[in-house]
């Protein structure tokens, strides 16, 4: 049996009973280093498959594996497992190669729902995700969503800011707003969400300071109708009030 | 003290442990009866006002005037309340009115992540939200961001898929789409996700019967790389697998 976690953007406050339970249920845990770390108090001696960054294959492998020789394995992402994790890659993996492992995906909460309640109520109206990573998908197909997003105004969460080796690209994403959005627009900005480090800021789209941004970062910017009041941004929904 | 707390789409095993904790800690629970129904076993003795459906604003003052005489109240939302939820109106009250409240949002599980495990794994890639309600937002804004969305290809999540006495929108959504998106894009449906209800099928943008669906479902449709193998729908990321 291979259960794929979310276990929440952070620590166990923010992680479901499913989650819980199936890993304590698990005999052995797969997963990158933070993550496994963050659940510390979960796992106890159960044995830890750790894997670094960029060994998501790897650890895939490593997890059917076991489960396919008998084990009950508790593969961990973090956020919700299958926004940008290890969720589809498993399901695909079942279906193109030969496992016959039973594969359990358990729903985490994603990272921008955290930050949305740390800034205020951001993700009121219609949103999207957009990873700026494009180390599998090419950067035109990138372009054309942010763009797409600005015109039709929606709220932006960019998830992966900051690829390694690729810093320009959340500069790049703001210089492709710029025609559709105010330069007033709202952003909100939040670090590790929901960790012992946790920070969070408030700026506009022509404010922005890119360098504060890093891989643990969500940026969450507002549509035409979001404001700041009282430190908190909000994107009103329409009630008359 | 005012909770807004999203209680996820469910019942108590995709309810967060901070969620739960509020809920224990607080004097009073107000929600619409479905919710506070789902929640039931934590709710124990407690006070609980019930309130209809669009009884929103309402409901948001009753929460408010009881955590300004002094109780702490646990005001709570299905899914995440900062989604289509009551934390927005909760926080542009409390910066338009004069309301002396310590206001805490408490995040909680999406509907569109619980479905997406249900389904398999539709969420792997760029993903949006667009509710399909229009008593709050003008009609031709929500066309406009579901051809945007389909244009530039993004797995798209349809909340309030069926509004009451507007029972055409999500055919005509479909219809706006087609342009855009291959008659054979996988779509994946699940209504009351979590729920002891739960019922989820799979089917094509051609192929969609709308009359299935209700207000408590949510519909995703896929992008140009979304596919459906032995029963789940997975976006892949683009591993080469
Ligand atoms: C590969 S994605 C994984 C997303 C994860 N599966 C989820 O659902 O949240 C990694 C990106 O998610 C965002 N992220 C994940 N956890 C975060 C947190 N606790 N605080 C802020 N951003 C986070 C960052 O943008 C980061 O670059
Ligand atoms: C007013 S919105 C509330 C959304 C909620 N705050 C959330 O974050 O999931 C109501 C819509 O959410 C969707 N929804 C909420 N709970 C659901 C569930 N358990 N299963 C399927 N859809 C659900 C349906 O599309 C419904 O029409």
């Amino acid at each position: 049996m291979l259960y794929v976690i979310g276990i929440g953007p952070g620590g166990l406050d923010m992680m479901t009973y499913q989650a819980r339970e199936a890993i304590e249920q698990a005999d052995v845990i797969v997963g990158y280093k933070t993550y496994t770390h963050l659940i510390k108090a979960l796992v106890g001696d159960k044995p830890v498959i750790k894997t670094g960054m960029c060994k998501e294959l790897e650890r895939c492998q490593a997890a059917l594996e076991l489960a396919q020789n008998g084990k009950t394995v508790a593969l961990v992402s973090s956020g919700d497992a299958g926004i940008y994790g290890m969720a589809g890659l498993i399901l695909e993996l079942v279906s193109k190669q030969d496992w016959y492992v039973d594969v359990k995906v358990i729903p985490g909460m994603t990272a921008s729902i955290a930050a949305g309640a740390v800034l205020g109520a951001p993700l009121m109206h219609d949103f999207c995700h957009i990873s700026l990573s494009d180390l599998l998908t090419p950067w035109p197909v990138i372009e054309k969503r942010i763009q797409a997003a600005a015109d039709a105004d929606f709220v932006i969460c960019f998830y992966n800011p900051r690829s390694r080796g690729r810093e320009g690209h959340l500069r790049r994403a703001f210089e492709l707003m710029a025609p559709y959005k105010a330069p007033t627009t709202p952003v909100g900005i939040v670090k590790e969400a929901g960790r012992r480090k946790q920070q969070h800021w408030l700026t506009t789209l022509e404010a922005m300071d890119f360098e504060l941004v890093d891989m643990r970062t969500l940026v969450v910017v507002g549509n035409q109708s979001t404001y700041v009041d009282n430190g908190l941004m909000v994107t009103p929904r329409g009630y008359q009030v």
